[in-house]
C-alpha cells in the first residue's frame, strides 16, 4: 500500500472530469473528422492534432490520484470509459481496479487479457489481490500465487480464507512489529533503518516471540516517550482487538465509537494476523450504506450507471417480480369484493388510500425497528414499550387521519356511512401496520435473517392486501 | 479532546447493554418491594442490597467508554435511562451528551439545571461546546463564553459561526503548529516539553508568522528524517486543504478517496483556522447514510426509540400528510373513470397492480440517478444515455411482465381485449416512470434542490395517478 498522499488533488475532482470529457469530445471530433474524409489530403495534421488531444489526455490522467481516475471512470458512458482505460499507465492499473465500483471493474477487467491482469495485480500488496480476486480468472490467481515468497502466499491464503463481511476480508498486513525487551530509542533505530511506515501507523504492535499479541506502543509515545524506557514499559494494554472471524459490521462500531485510527486482528490463539486501518473501515461503512438504499429501491447491487439494458434487467427484475406477486395477490383480495364494488363503485375510488397510508404508516414504524436492531439497542425488555408506543402513535394517527378522510368522503359521496366504514378501516389498517411493522422484524431477526432486507416488501404487501380487505370488507357488512 | 482509548472495552458494548438491564431489574424489584411494604420491618436490609445495587451499576458505568455509556443510554426506556444518567459522574456529563443521538440528548438536558448544564459543558473543548450550543439554553452559552479565555473565546466564535453541513461545523481546533526554520530535533523537544499529542496527530502543520499554511509533516517524517534537517526541508507540499465554508460532503469524499487521517482547514487568506479529523467525518458519513434511510420512510429527523407518542407524530406527520395529499389525487383520478368501473368491475381489481409495478420501476431509476448527482458522476453529455437506457430497460420491462400480467388478466376474465389493455397500460406506465425516474431529480438538481429528498415520494405521486390514468383510460377508449 503506498503513501495516500501520492498525487493527492490541486483541483477538485470534479474539474478533472470535467476536462477530461472535453479532451474526449475533442478527440470524438478528430477522429470523427478522419473517419469521413476517409484518407483526405490533410491527413498527417489531423493525426497529429490527434495524437496532441491524447497526450494532453495521457498528462491529464497521469497526474491524476489513483481514487480519482475511479472516479472519472465511473462517470464515462462504456465507450469514453474504454478510451481512458486505455491510457492510464499499466502500472496504475491494479490501484484503480481496486478503487471502481464492482460492476465498472467487470466492464474494465472484460478488456484484458490474462498478461495485463496478472501485471496489474503484481503491483498490489497481498491483501489487495485477495479484494480482486473473485475478478479474476484462475488462472491469473495461480500464476500470481507461484510468483509470491512463502510469506505472501501464507497472507494471500489467509486473506483469501475469510468471508465477505468479515473483519478478516478487510484487514492488511502492513502492521509494525516489535518485542518489548528493546529500547525505545533501539525501536527508533530500527524503524529509520526501514526508511518508511505502511499509511494510518499511528501505533506498532507489541509481539512476543510466537507473535502473540502483548500490547500496543502509539507512534506519539513513540516520540514524547524517555528514548532509553524499555518498550514494555512504555507500552500499553491493547484497548480493542478483533478476531478475522469478527463481523465487519461490529469491527465499524468500535471504530466509530472508539475513535480508532488502526486495529490489531488477532487469530483464535491470540497470534496476530493483519491489522484493520480505518480507511478501509469507512469505506465498508459507505458500501454498507449504499447497498441498504439501493436494496430499499430493490437493485440487488451496486449497478454501473452506463450497463447495458441487460445487465440492468438482471439487476433489477427480482424485485419487480416479487412485487408482480404480491400486487397480484392484492388484486385477488379486491376480485373477492368485486360483487360489492359493483354495487357501490366508490369504493374503488377510496380503497387505495386506505393501503396507500398504511404502507406509509408501516415502513415508518419498520425504519424505526431495523434501525434499533441493527444497532443491537433492542432487548427483550424494551419491545413491550416499543411496542406500546408503536400501536399508540398509529391509533392517534388513525383516529386523525381516518376522520378527516371519513369527512371528504363523506363530503365527496354525501354518504355518511361510507365515511365511517372509511374511518374505521384507516384506524384498522394503521394498527395492522404498527403490529406487523413491529413483528416482522423481530420475527426475521430471531430466525437469523437480516431484517432489513425485504421487510419494506413484506410490510407494504401486508398493509395492501390487509387495507383492501378491511375497507372492502367493513363496506360489505355494514354498507349493503 | 481527551485521549480516545481511555475507558476502552474489554466486553462488548451488547454484553454491557445486558449487564446494565439486569442491574436495573433489581434496582426496580428492591424499589418496589420497599414500596410495596410501607416502611417494614427489613427495611435496612432492604436499603442496603438497594444501594449496593446502585453502586455496582454505577462501577459498571465508570468502567465504560463514554460512546458505550451513550448507546445504553439510548438503548433505555426514558424511565430506566434518567437512573444510568442520575449514577454518570458529572465530569463524564459532557463527552456523553457529545455522543447520544440529539433526540435522547434532548431527554438528558431536559433533566438538568443550568448549574449542571455549565459544569458539563466547561468539561469540553471550544469545538464540542459549540456542537451541544444548540441544545444548551442560552444563558448556559453566555455563562461559559465568560469563563473562557481570548483565545477559546475566539475559536468559539468562529465554531459558532458555520452552519451545519460545513466543514467549519466539523473541525476541532487541535491541531499542532509549527515553524518551518527549526530543525527536527528541535521540534521533538518541544512535542516533548509539550507531553502529550491530540488525538488522531498524524501530522504537524507548518505555519510561517502570520499563521498562513505553508506545509506539513507528516509524524511519520519526523520519526524517520535525519533530526538535523530543517522542517523547510523535511515538510511536504499540502495535499488537501479544505475552507471552513467547503461543504461537509465534498470533505467526507476527499477523506474517503484520499484516505486521510486528518486534513487542515484554511479560511480564504490560507490561514489556518483548525483542522478536520477522520473519526468526525466517519461520524457525518454515518449520519448522513441514517438520515437518508429515515428521510426515505418519511421520518423527518433521528428519533428516540423510547419518544412518546406524541412527539413521534410530529417526526412522521408531514409526511403522512403529504401521502394522504397525493393518494387523494390518485383516488380523484380513479373517480374520473367510476362510470367505467361500475360497468367492467375487473378494472377495480387490476389498475393496483399497474400503479404498484410502475411505482417500484419508478424507485429504481430514481434510485440509480440521485446517487449519481450525489456523486457528482453526471454530466451533460452523460445525461443522453442515462436516459435511453432507463427507457430501454422500462420498454423491455413493460413488454415481458406487461405480457404475463396481459395473459394473468386474460386467463382470470376470459377477456382478451383486456389483457391487452393490461400489457399497454404497463408499458406505458413503465415507459412514464422511467422519464419521470430521470427529470424528477434532474429538475430538482438544476433548480438547487437536494434530489434525495422527496424524490420518491413524487415518482410514487406520478406513477400511482399516471397508472390509474392510463390503464383506466385505455379500458374506457377500447373496451367501452
Amino acid at each position: 500500500m503506498s503513501d495516500s498522499h501520492q498525487n493527492a488533488p490541486r483541483e477538485s475532482v470534479q474539474e478533472s472530469l470535467k476536462r477530461v470529457v472535453e479532451l474526449l469530445h475533442k478527440h470524438e471530433l478528430v477522429e470523427s473528422l478522419v473517419n469521413k474524409q476517409d484518407m483526405p489530403r490533410h491527413d498527417l495534421v489531423q493525426q497529429l492534432v490527434h495524437k496532441q488531444n491524447l497526450a494532453e489526455l495521457q498528462n491529464t490522467l497521469d497526474a491524476l490520484h489513483p481514487a480519482d481516475v475511479a472516479y472519472i471512470l465511473e462517470a464515462l458512458p462504456l465507450d469514453q470509459r474504454l478510451v481512458v482505460w486505455e491510457l492510464v499507465r499499466a502500472d496504475r492499473d491494479g490501484d484503480i481496479l481496486l478503487e471502481v465500483s464492482d460492476a465498472v471493474r467487470e466492464s474494465l477487467i472484460a478488456t484484458m487479457d490474462t498478461a495485463e491482469l496478472r501485471a496489474a495485480a503484481e503491483q498490489l500488496d497481498t491483501d489487495e489481490i485477495a479484494d480482486l480476486a473473485a475478478d479474476l480468472p484462475r488462472e491469473v490467481i495461480e500464476e500470481l500465487f507461484k510468483s509470491l515468497d512463502k510469506e505472501e502466499q501464507a497472507q494471500l491464503q489467509s486473506a483469501l480464507s475469510y468471508s465477505e463481511g468479515t473483519v478478516g476480508s478487510l484487514m492488511d498486513f502492513d502492521m509494525v512489529t516489535i518485542r518489548e525487551d528493546i529500547s525505545l530509542e533501539q525501536v527508533l533505530a530500527d524503524l529509520r533503518k526501514l526508511g518508511e511506515l505502511p499509511s494510518h501507523t499511528d501505533k506498532l504492535f507489541v509481539v512476543d516471540n510466537k507473535e502473540k499479541l502483548r500490547g500496543i506502543l502509539p507512534l506519539k509515545r513513540l516520540l514524547l516517550h524517555n528514548p532509553e524506557a524499555l518498550v514494555s514499559a512504555a507500552m500499553s494494554d491493547v484497548p480493542v482487538v478483533f478476531n478475522g472471524n469478527d463481523k465487519a459490521s461490529d469491527a465499524a462500531s468500535a471504530f466509530e465509537r472508539y475513535d480508532l485510527v488502526t486495529a490489531p486482528v488477532v487469530n483464535s490463539y491470540n497470534k496476530l494476523v493483519g491489522r484493520l486501518t480505518v480507511d478501509e473501515v469507512m469505506d465498508f461503512i459507505r458500501e454498507e450504506a449504499e447497498s441498504d438504499v439501493l436494496a430499499m429501491a430493490g437493485l440487488r447491487e451496486e449497478e454501473d450507471m452506463f450497463a447495458s439494458v441487460w445487465k440492468s434487467m438482471q439487476n433489477r427484475w427480482t424485485w419487480l417480480a416479487i412485487n408482480l406477486v404480491t400486487a397480484f395477490i392484492a388484486s385477488r383480495v379486491i376480485g373477492v369484493f368485486e360483487g360489492s364494488i359493483e354495487k357501490i363503485v366508490a369504493l374503488a375510488a377510496l380503497m387505495p388510500i386506505v393501503a396507500g397510508i398504511g404502507g406509509n404508516s408501516g415502513n415508518q414504524t419498520i425504519t424505526m425497528i431495523v434501525r434499533g436492531l441493527a444497532l443491537g439497542q433492542i432487548h427483550p425488555s424494551s419491545m413491550r414499550k416499543l411496542f406500546i408506543k408503536e400501536i399508540g402513535v398509529s391509533l392517534v394517527n388513525g383516529l386523525i387521519w381516518g376522520s378527516i378522510l371519513g369527512l371528504l368522503a363523506y363530503a365527496l359521496y354525501q354518504n355518511a356511512a361510507l365515511g365511517a366504514v372509511m374511518t374505521g378501516a384507516m384506524i384498522l389498517n394503521l394498527l395492522l401496520a404498527a403490529s406487523m411493522g413491529v413483528f416482522i422484524p423481530l420475527a426475521m431477526h430471531k430466525f437469523g435473517r437480516d431484517p432489513a432486507v425485504g421487510s419494506s416488501v413484506l410490510i407494504t404487501a401486508v398493509t395492501d392486501s390487509g387495507g383492501f380487505f378491511i375497507f372492502l370488507g367493513l363496506a360489505t357488512l355494514f354498507l349493503l
